[in-house]
C-alpha cells in the first residue's frame, strides 16, 4: 500500500516531511486538504487531535508531527529505494544530529518562523507584513545565525556529513529567505550562507518546490 | 571515566535529564555552575554555543540539548544499568515516542512554561508573578491539557507503556502543577490527573527532586 501524506502546499512542515520522501525516492500519495476547515473535521482529529498537518499513512500507521514523521522514514526506509543515510548509524553522530534538531525547532524555527508568518503566511490571507514585527524578527533571526555561523566553521553540513538535521532547517529558511526577501541575513554570514544553498541547491528541494508550487 | 552533567537546580531542562539518568540507574557526576555567568564565559561556549544547561560530557563526547542529550543515554547505555527500555524497540512505537516528544516540545511545555516562568523563576529572582499573564498562560494549558485528556483516554501512558515520551513532560508539569500551585488544572482532567500523579510517584523523579531540593 502506498504512503499517503496529507499536508498544505504552503506548510513548511508539509515541505519538511516531502524533502525526505524525495532524498529517500520513496513512492507516495500526497493529499492537500480541499479547505482549512477539513483538519479541524472529527473524521481527520481521529488522526491527529491538534488538528494540524502534516499527517502520514503507512498502511495501519498513522504518525503525526513532522520531524518523528520524518524520523519514521528514515529509520523504516532507509536503504530501500537509495543508500542515502540521513542519519548516520553511529550513535553519536546521530546523537549530534538529535541535538541540531532541537536548536532547530527551539532556537532557528521560531524566529524564522515569525518573518514567514509575516511575508509569506499573512499575504496568503490577503493581508500585509506588518514592519514593526518584521524588524524585531530581524533582530533575532540575526542572534541565532550568528551562532550558527560558529557551529558551521570549517564544516558544510552541521554534522560534518548531510543528514536530517540540515534538511530540517531547510523550509523556513527557503520560505523566510528567497520566498519572503530577506536573505540578506544568511548571505552576510559566509558559513551559513555557504551552508543553505547547498541545502536549496539538492534536487530533492527543487523537486518539493516543484510538486508544492513553490518555485 | 564517569559521565558529567553540568546543570542547574531549577531548571526543568536538567531535571528531564537527572530522571532518565536515574531511570537507567547510570552513574553520574552532577555539577552545577556556581553562578550564571559561567555559562556565558568562553570555555563553556565552546561547549555550548548558545550558553546554556545542560551540558552532558562523556569521555571525550559532549553534547547539548536536553532531549537530545536523553535520547545519547537512552541509546548508549540502554540495558547496561537494568533492564528499563525507555524507547521501545518496535519503529512504530518508538516513532510515536518521537510524536509525543515532539507536541511536548512545541505545545505542552511551552504554555506550560509560562507558568514556570511566573510562578517559581520569577521568585527565583526576587520578582513576584504577573496575575494578567499567569491568566493567560492557564487558559493555553488548559487548551493543550484538554486533547491530552483525549489521548490518554483508555491508557496510563502516551504509547500505551511508560516510555521516554512520559519523562519528557514530568519537569515542566512538576514546576507549574506542583512548586507553581496550578495542580488544578491537571486535576480537573481524569486521565490527565491520572498520568501525572503516576509520573510524579516513580522513584526516579523523588530521587531527582530530592538531589535537586526541589522536594
Ligand atoms: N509541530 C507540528 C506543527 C504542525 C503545524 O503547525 N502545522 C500547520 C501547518 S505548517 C497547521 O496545520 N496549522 C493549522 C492549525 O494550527 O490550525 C509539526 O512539526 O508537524
Ligand atoms: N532546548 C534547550 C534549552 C536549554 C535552556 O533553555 N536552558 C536554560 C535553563 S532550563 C538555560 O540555560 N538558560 C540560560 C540562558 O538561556 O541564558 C534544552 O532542551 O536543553
Amino acid at each position: 500500500m502506498t504512503i499517503k501524506l496529507i499536508g498544505f502546499n504552503a506548510s513548511p512542515n508539509t515541505l519538511r516531511v516531502l524533502y525526505v520522501l524525495k532524498e529517500l525516492e520513496i513512492p507516495y500519495e500526497y493529499e492537500v486538504p480541499s479547505n482549512f476547515a477539513h483538519i479541524k473535521s472529527p473524521e481527520f482529529l481521529k488522526m491527529n487531535p491538534f488538528g494540524r498537518v502534516p499527517v502520514l499513512i503507512d498502511g495501519d500507521f498513522t504518525i503525526y508531527e513532522s520531524r518523528p514523521i520524518c524520523h519514521y522514514l528514515i529509520r523504516e526506509y532507509h536503504g530501500k529505494y537509495n543508500s542515502t543515510l540521513l542519519i548516520p548509524s553511529d550513535i553519536r553522530k546521530a546523537s549530534l544530529v538529535g541535538q541540531y534538531l532541537s536548536t532547530e525547532t527551539c532556537d532557528y524555527t521560531i524566529p524564522v518562523g515569525k518573518i514567514v508568518m509575516q511575508e509569506v503566511i499573512s499575504r496568503l490571507y490577503g493581508g500585509s507584513p506588518d514592519p514593526e514585527k518584521v524588524k524585531e524578527a530581524r533582530v533575532e533571526v540575526e542572534k541565532v545565525l550568528d551562532i550558527y555561523e560558529k557551529i558551521l566553521e570549517g564544516k558544510d553540513y552541521l554534522v560534518g556529513e548531510f543528514s536530517f538535521a540540515d534538511i530540517s532547517h531547510c523550509p523556513g529558511s527557503y520560505l523566510a529567505a528567497v520566498k519572503g526577501g530577506h536573505k540578506d541575513l544568511w548571505d552576510a554570514r559566509p558559513n551559513v550562507k555557504r551552508w543553505i544553498e547547498n541545502l536549496f541547491a539538492r534536487d530533492a528541494w527543487k523537486k518539493t518546490l516543484e510538486e508544492t508550487g513553490n518555485n
